[in-house]
C-alpha cells in the first residue's frame, strides 16, 4: 500500500495539537458541569426525516447505506447529524417520560457535512452544545444564563478575544411586520447574507423577494446595522419610527439579555441588529461569537431560542441552546502554530534501562510513581544512556530516572541537574507533571 | 410529529448512565496517559479500499453517500470505520514523518457496523484502544506491556471479574504446520468457530476445508483445550509430540508474556490455546477478555500483534494492541441497572430563590462556588420551597443553598439538616462534590 493522502474537509491532529484539542474540550466540560449541565451524547446517526425537517443544511446530509444492505433498502432511511441540536430535540422527545424539566445538557461530538471545505468549515467537525429545555414553558432568564454559561467557558481559554452579538428574532421580526413587510421568515433569511453579500445586494433581494419598498427595505438595513454594549440600542431602535408589539416584545427581552451580561460578564456580550441566523427554527433569542483577527471563519459560537423544535404534538419542549464550534476555532489556530503543547507525550518520567534483564524492576519503579499519579513510561531498550535521554528529548518528556545499586537519581534533561531521590517521594514540579497548553511559543 | 422510536442497535443512555460511562472512560484515560499512551482521535470515514482490506467484517460496512453528490459520484468511496485499528495504521501510514517510533497511542471512539444487533453486539459502539507502533522491528516486550496496560486499566472500575486469555499464532500456526496441515490460516479461522459451533464441527470443518486427517483434527481440538494460568502449558503443548521451529519460537513468546504477568497483574492472565481472533492480520500474541457471569457478550478486550498492517512498501510499522469494548461492557450492565450513578446531574448545590428579582444575587452566589470547583445551579424559579427542595431532590442534589439578611444556610435534604455556612469557605463532603458509580446499589 502507498502513503495515504489526506481527505480534504477531514482534519486529523497529530498528537501535541490534539494534547491542545483535549485540554479545551476538557475545560469546556467542566465549565459547563460546574453550571449543572449533564452530558449526554446521542447517536451519530438519525432517521433521514428528522434531518430533513429544517433549514438549509439538509441538503449536505451524509446519508447512510450498508455495504451489503438487503434488496428492502435496509438502513437506506439513516443519515450522519449535521449538528447537535436536531439528535437533542429528538432524544427529549424520545426520552421525555425518562427526563426531568427544565432539563439541561452538554454535548461533545463529531458532526458532519457534506459542504465544500473551506477555511473554518469542515465535512467532520466538533462542536460543543449546551441547551436548556422546559416542557411547555421556557421562562426568559435562560436566555440570559446560556450566555453566561459560554462567557464563563470560554474564559481561560488561550484563545483571542470572543465577542458573543445577540438579537432577538422576535424584535427583527416585529421591525418588519410593522413596516408591513408580510413574509418576515423570508426577511431574516435574506438579512442574514449581509456579511456575505453586503448591503446593496441586500436591499434588492428584499425589493424582489418580499416586496420591500426601497423604503422599507432601507429601513431593514437601518435596523441591521444598530448595535451597542448596552441598552442604548432600544432608544435607536425607536429613533426608526416603527411600532409592533412583537418588536416591544423583543426590546424587552434583548434589552433584558445585555443588560444581565453586562453586569455579569463586561465586554462579551453585544446588541447586533445584523444576526439574524438561517435556520428557522429560533424564535427569540438568538447569538452570533466572533473571534478577534478571525472574523474571516464566521460565527464560532452560535445559538438561539426555539420554541417548536420539539414537539410531539400533545408536549412543546421549547429550548434555548448555544454551540461552540471547536474545530472552526482550535483546527485553525493549530494549523498556524498559534496554539502547541508544552510536550506531545502525557509521560513526565523516562526510567531508563541498564540492560533488559532489568525491565520487570524498571516497570515495578515505574508503577510506583504512576500510583502517585506521574505519568510514566519505561524507556523502550537498554540503548546507551545518551540515547534513552534523546529518545526522553525528542518526545518533550521532562525527567529521565536511573536506578542502580547506589540508588534512585532523577536528571531533568532540560537543565541537566541530576538529583538522588526517593522514588515514592519525589514530586515534579506542578506545571511539568502534565503537558501544558502554549500561545504563540507562550504559556498560557 | 408523533414520538420517536429507539432504532435497534444504536443504544443511547439516559443522564445517569451516561455519567457512568463518563467516570470509566476517564478512568481508563488516566490509566492510558499514567502509561505515556498519547491521544488521538481519527476521522469516522475511511476510504473503502482501506476498510476492505482485511478480516470478515469488510461485509458490514456503512457506506456513505452525499444526499445532493454530483453526478461524479462524490464521496462514494468513504465509509464509517468498523474498528480503530484499521484508522490508527492508516493514520501511522500518512503521518509517519512526524510521529517519533517508537509510537504509543490511545483512541477512545465509536465505530460501526452493521450486523445484526445482539446482547453485547451493536450497530454502534465504543472502543477504548491502546496501541504501540515501531518502525521495522517491534520488541516482544510490549506484548507483555500492552496486557499489563490493560490490567491496570480495568482495575479498580466496578465490573465483575475479568480474565484475559493469551495465545500465539505462531504457536497455533507452528503446531498446525508440524502437524501436516497446509492452510494454517483457514484452520485458525476454523477453531476461531469453536465456542459457536462446538468441538464436532470444528472438526468435520477441518477435515473438509483443510484437508486434515480426523487424527490432525484430533489434535487441534487437543491443542485447543489448553490453558494454565502459569508457563505449565508449554510441557502440555511438548506431550501432543508435534515439533517445529515456529511452534517453539510461539511457546517462548507465550511463556514470556505468561510468567511477566503472573507476577506483575497475578490472577490476570491465561494462556489459552483455543483463541485463534477471527481476523487475518494478526502474527503474534492474541488476547481475547472475558468478563465473570458476562460471557455470552464474548471477549471484552481484544487484539493481537500485527507485523504487516501498516506498510508502505518501502518501510513497515508492525504494532501490538488491544481493544476495550466500552459500550459491550457498560450497556448491559447499565440497562441491567447493575451500575448506576448516585444522581443525574453534575450539581452538588442549589441555589434556592426567595423571589425572581434576586437571580442576579443567586447568580453571583453560584458563581462563587464554582470558582472553588463546586457545580452549582440556580433555582429554575422562586416557587415555594418546598417546592424548589422537591426539584434538587427529583435529580439527587444533595444540598440547597438558602440565603437572606441573617445569612446564608446550606441544607443537606438528606437529612434535613441545616447550617449556616460562609459561602466561601463550605465545602461538601469529598463524597458528595461529584456523582459517583453504584454497583448494584452499593458505592465502589
Amino acid at each position: 500500500m502507498s502513503r495515504p493522502q489526506p481527505l480534504s474537509g477531514f482534519p486529523e491532529l497529530l498528537p501535541r495539537q490534539r494534547i491542545v484539542e483535549q485540554q479545551v474540550v476538557d475545560h469546556l466540560r467542566r465549565a459547563f458541569e460546574l453550571h449543572g449541565f449533564a452530558n449526554l451524547q446521542t447517536r451519530a446517526v438519525e432517521p433521514m426525516d428528522q434531518l430533513l425537517r429544517k433549514g438549509e443544511t439538509s441538503k449536505e446530509v451524509y446519508v447512510l447505506r450498508r455495504l451489503q444492505a438487503d434488496a428492502d433498502g435496509g438502513d437506506a432511511g439513516l443519515g450522519l447529524h449535521f449538528d447537535l441540536t436536531v439528535p437533542f430535540a429528538r432524544y427529549v422527545l424520545e426520552h421525555a417520560g425518562k427526563l426531568n424539566f427544565p432539563f439541561r445538557r452538554y454535548q461533545i461530538q463529531p458532526c458532519w457535512r457534506g459542504e465544500r471545505p473551506q477555511d473554518g468549515r469542515y465535512r467532520e467537525f466538533m462542536q460543543a452544545d449546551i441547551d436548556i429545555v422546559d416542557l411547555g414553558e421556557l421562562p426568559a432568564h435562560y436566555e440570559v444564563e446560556v450566555a453566561l454559561v459560554i462567557a464563563d467557558a470560554l474564559r481561560g481559554l488561550p484563545l483571542p478575544r470572543v465577542t458573543m452579538h445577540v438579537n432577538n428574532r422576535k424584535l427583527s421580526q416585529g421591525f418588519y411586520q410593522g413596516l408591513g413587510i408580510r413574509d418576515t421568515d423570508e426577511a431574516l433569511r435574506i438579512i442574514d447574507k449581509l456579511d456575505k453579500i453586503g448591503p446593496d445586494a441586500v436591499a434588492k433581494l428584499l425589493i424582489d423577494e418580499v416586496d420591500a419598498t426601497p423604503e422599507q427595505a432601507d429601513a431593514c438595513l437601518k435596523l441591521a446595522s444598530i448595535s451597542a454594549a448596552d441598552t442604548s440600542f432600544v432608544d435607536e431602535v425607536r429613533a426608526l419610527g416603527v411600532s409592533d408589539p412583537l418588536l416591544e416584545e423583543g426590546l424587552t427581552e434583548l434589552a433584558a439579555v445585555v443588560d444581565a451580561a453586562a453586569k455579569e460578564a463586561p465586554g462579551f456580550v453585544v446588541a447586533d441588529m445584523r444576526i439574524a441566523r438561517g435556520l428557522d427554527y429560533y424564535t427569540g433569542t438568538v447569538y452570533e461569537t466572533f473571534m478577534e483577527g478571525y472574523e474571516r471563519l464566521g460565527s464560532v459560537c452560535s445559538g438561539g431560542r426555539y420554541d417548536k423544535l420539539a414537539s410531539d404534538g400533545k408536549h412543546t419542549y421549547p429550548g434555548v441552546g448555544l454551540s461552540i464550534g471547536v474545530s472552526r476555532i482550535l483546527v485553525p489556530l493549530l494549523q498556524s502554530g498559534r496554539l502547541d503543547a508544552t510536550r506531545e507525550v502525557p509521560t513526565c518520567v523516562l526510567v531508563a534501562l541498564a540492560n533488559e534483564d532489568e525491565r520487570p524492576e524498571a516497570n515495578t519503579l515505574a508503577q510506583r510513581l504512576r500510583r502517585r499519579g506521574i505519568p510514566t513510561q519505561v524507556s523502550p531498550s537498554a540503548a546507551k544512556f545518551g540515547k534513552q535521554i534523546k529518545f526522553a528529548d525528542k518526545r518533550g518528556i521532562p525527567f529521565v530516572l536511573f536506578a542502580n545499586e547506589e540508588g534512585t537519581q532523577i536528571k531533568d534533561i532540560r537543565s541537566g541537574d541530576q538529583v538522588t531521590v526517593d522514588v515514592d517521594a519525589w514530586e515534579p514540579p506542578a506545571e511539568d507533571l502534565h503537558p501544558r497548553i502554549t500561545a504563540d511559543g507562550t504559556d498560557e
